[in-house]
């Protein structure tokens, strides 16, 4: 059994990682901590979990995360790096959920996160864990930069594009629509029911800090700067992502098979008939992400539609499929739920 | 393996059997009928099956259900009674989740249901398929009848009350809240997302059909006919209903601890602490009912309130949950999933 | 013109306060306070009051509310009682939409509201602001106690009721049912999205501070002390209020024409034909109060379904009743909009 | 006061024209008709209606339409073409809310539409009802085709930046989304609560009937063909539009003034100040069109966020705003409501 720690339990990936862990077959949980939350039961936070986790929060100070085999940060922005280096020392292995790891260039990292890098030296080291485009460098890994939400809807979307060299990269446009659990389970006016419900909004339009995760990763894919334009919005649901992805076609190409080829061996990308449209709901509790293209009016434009549960595929499923990676287990354990529908 | 047919798939709880049996490790699902949609793929129609089940409606003359070895009717009432007889002659175990066998008097039955029965004789032989009460006789039924998605909340709610004899059971009252998959998925103006939502109304007062199921099932514990106010209640959500009960105790008694002591043992009846209110998400896809108990400003009012998924516990989990008692496996085999939170 | 001054306008009562006193003839808006908000445009907090209403928040010090001619405080309980002294005795009269006057007993008050009292003596003084009882008593006063949502909805479909002294008043039951605009707008995780939506739950079942509130405005219309459960719940949409309530009739009475008569003359009380059940979308955004009576199977319990736009007749809209009563006008202006459908 | 009749008004077009005109000060309803409904009280379908708007469905034999001074259609697609031609010869003025008027090209027309034009000869005269464009031509015009929900929110956000001759018209997206009453009060399954609540989808992403529609009308301003990839999204919302508009600058330009300045004569365009992103919530129920404007890194990509209520600036709204100048009143007579937040 592989024993498991958690960091940083109380937001919506942590309660994901404990439903997903607590059915897994090869996995232990050992602790899970929060500062704030210390000596609650999990269960009283997390009411679906009564009776199948019995787990308190821990003090961090007293859950002995050197002795798990593997430790999940499902921390805000900014903790991970400042404990990753003493846990891998002890030779256990890092997933973080958080943005620590995912920027190479500490530069721009510190730009967009508006923080000093804690431990900058481990950035080049960290395998960024999309498995669909770095399943080999995961398999290897101590420390994985597990991909933001946005960042795995986005780029599952674009890659085979990009790869296929058709398309003007220089003018990409990601018009993406979150759940409202994207936010995360955080007290503010913005995201309540009452301000959010029936209603629909852009925001960050100037700058979102999955701007440049997305750049980087298709940037090399495409092995120059790619130009992209992100626009995310706020969808009044709980779960789901839904990327609408528009490129410039530069020489003909059939679509279709372009994507079915490249995604034939992922157990968790599902690309669509032609003519369909994903809905979120199809992937909602799931790990998949559900792709369809299109070429409406057979003009030069190529509309690719990707969607994926945020809190899964979009983080803590995909943490779990990395960590399956890591430890030789199949690929699929433990997170081949059937999506909830209706 | 046991061969299962399912008669009537295009519903919610065709779909809801269809996500559990999938993932059930006993079971073989041969045949999903439906004459309207006879070709179509499953998945086509419920997209979070694609790439889980394989399977085509077929028409119901080709299924041939009479070599399963157990058939669910996930049909409109009235349509099992048509079809039960030919099938148990042939030793095919049939559990009806609509209400065809629910009711003992066959005269209530048509009155509310504003129909012919097909097969009053059955009646009697039918299994109300509520385990917590029947499990006995589910266990050498030949014909269940799966409970209604309020009777189900309701009795559950009610039970230990009446058999703790220390209530007026002249005097009861059920308040119950569904969601609008109860309605089920029929093309009605009504449940259109643009009427329901951001809505809130009752329905129904003068009379529910779910009024006499719960009733009779209510009586035969009290031993003699109760007194029931029953009013269902739409609520903007998917799936869940939440009953609040009310009803007059007549001496002193540990509510807390009856509750407690009734469902010990009982693996998909969840007492909470007390002073705790469930919320219906946290049975949200799960076999579950969660119940807390009050007895508010020390009056002689003792409330109750009850949580299940309408959908699960109401219809396809409780419908498996009957299955495996019947065929000897463990009761929580293949619908143990833990409750989708948030 | 009336000169309005608006105390705390940064809640939902506040929004509603604004939008409805902007499109009122007679009303002039001097003044809307904020402390942490000084100086910040009102329409950037609430988008749809862009071009409408030109006003900053103002810090209260320099607001010069005593040139009002009414101040409406949209507080949290326990500030207007420390200004309404200096208020009144610059004769402004003064509207309290929170609590601090609407119990007559101080020392229930300080019970349920958990703080002491800071003006005690205005209390009898204070007339309770339901027009269709003390519509009279409003016409006169100063300080005017605006009631809750709850209290509004239960006490106006319960009122006929105890007139008619046909109903058992040691037992009524109100099971009701609010929006999640009734908590207010406050950062709370348990009112964010992706926690209430999709969500049931009921709350308080201990003990709800309106529940002294209702209980003391039935026990003066019924002379004498009633028994009354009350049981709130949480409904994911934004808007509105449902009350169903039960009481047992002691004698044969005609409840709908009981109704009817009770309320012909209210413009503001609405009672659907037999029949019928009101939803909370049929007063979205008016200051309604639409009822329906049942009496289930010709049974002794009387059903009553009451709803109002709990933030409209449950409170901006009817502090502005009170305040067209206060200041001889007719008591509709400027609050008879139109429910927003869908 | 303005005699007016309404063909077809049990959609939600229809309420809402009911909703406005009921309180428009120079509007006399004299007729709204129904085949299927017809002797129904209206506000027993509408219950936001009941006590303001007195009249039952007719016939639309019965209605006496030709004694009105404007009819409004709200029908479905190709019925106004059929009976637009009496009207006129009686010299009522008609608006057509459905879309039989609304393309010039005839063929192009009969293609989306899918049905032979009955009165192909009014195609010429009859006038385009977007104010903000064609306000000369609606002051004369006799027959007026309302445009679609869609196509205003996408022409008024593209309008400036194609009058400006800074873009790049060849390759416009529109990646527009849409709250759910924007298909109408149909009974189809795919728009019912279960199905589309909770989740987020595009459609018609090969092509949409609003696409030929926006085309022409940017064509015209553009004074050549235009580029347009159209791709429409469902939100699980009941009102609201909110369109994500992308064209590539082809020259150096002050977005914001632009806008500014091409709107600051227009009552219902409000465009945000710098950095802003309208909501829809903001425009609920009312005529406005929220936009900001949008340069994000400064790339040359412009991202224009435009905003209606489908039901009001996008149908009832606009329509009642073409009345009012037809008719000479001013232009927001009876359509000024503030929008209802939250």
């Amino acid at each position: 059994m592989i024993k498991v720690g958690i960091v940083g339990g109380t937001g919506y990936t942590g309660v994901e990682l404990l439903r997903l862990l607590a059915q897994h077959p090869k996995v232990k949980i050992k602790a899970i901590t929060s500062r704030s939350e210390a000596g609650m039961d999990v269960s009283d936070m997390f009411t679906n979990l009564r009776g199948r986790i019995d787990l308190k929060f821990s003090d961090p100070a007293d859950a002995k995360l050197n002795k798990c085999d593997v430790v999940f940060f499902a921390t805000p922005n900014g903790i991970a790096m400042q404990q990753v280096e003493s846990l891998l020392q002890e030779d256990v292995k890092v997933i973080d959920l958080a943005a620590d790891f995912r920027i190479k260039d500490v530069a721009e990292w510190e730009k967009w996160y508006g923080m000093k890098h804690a431990c900058p030296h481990l950035l080049s080291e960290a395998v960024y864990g999309l498995p669909e485009i770095n399943r080999k460098q995961v398999k290897k890994a101590r420390l994985i930069a597990n991909p933001g939400c946005y960042p795995t809807a986005v780029q599952l979307g674009f890659l085979p594009l990009i790869e296929s060299e058709a398309v003007d990269i220089n003018y990409l446009i990601a018009d993406v629509k979150s759940g409202v659990s994207g936010a995360g389970r955080k007290a503010e006016v913005h995201t309540l029911l009452a301000e959010a419900s029936d209603n629909f909004k852009a925001y960050g339009v100037a700058g979102h800090r999955h701007l440049p995760e997305i750049r980087q990763g298709l940037s090399i894919v495409a092995k120059k700067t790619v130009g992209l334009t992100f626009v995310p919005h706020l969808v009044p649901m709980i779960r789901g992502i839904h990327a609408t992805l528009y490129a410039r076609l530069t020489k003909k190409i059939d679509l279709q098979e372009l994507y079915e080829r490249r995604y034939e061996k992922e157990a968790f990308v599902d690309v669509l008939p032609a003519g369909k449209h994903p809905e979120t709901r199809s992937v909602r509790g799931s790990n998949l992400c559900r792709i369809a293209v299109h070429q409406p009016q057979n003009s030069d434009t190529a509309v690719i539609l990707s969607v994926t549960d945020n809190l899964v595929k979009g983080a803590a499923g995909q943490a779990i499929q990395n960590m399956n990676i890591l430890f030789g287990l199949p690929e699929t354990m433990g997170i081949d739920q059937i999506a909830l529908l209706p």
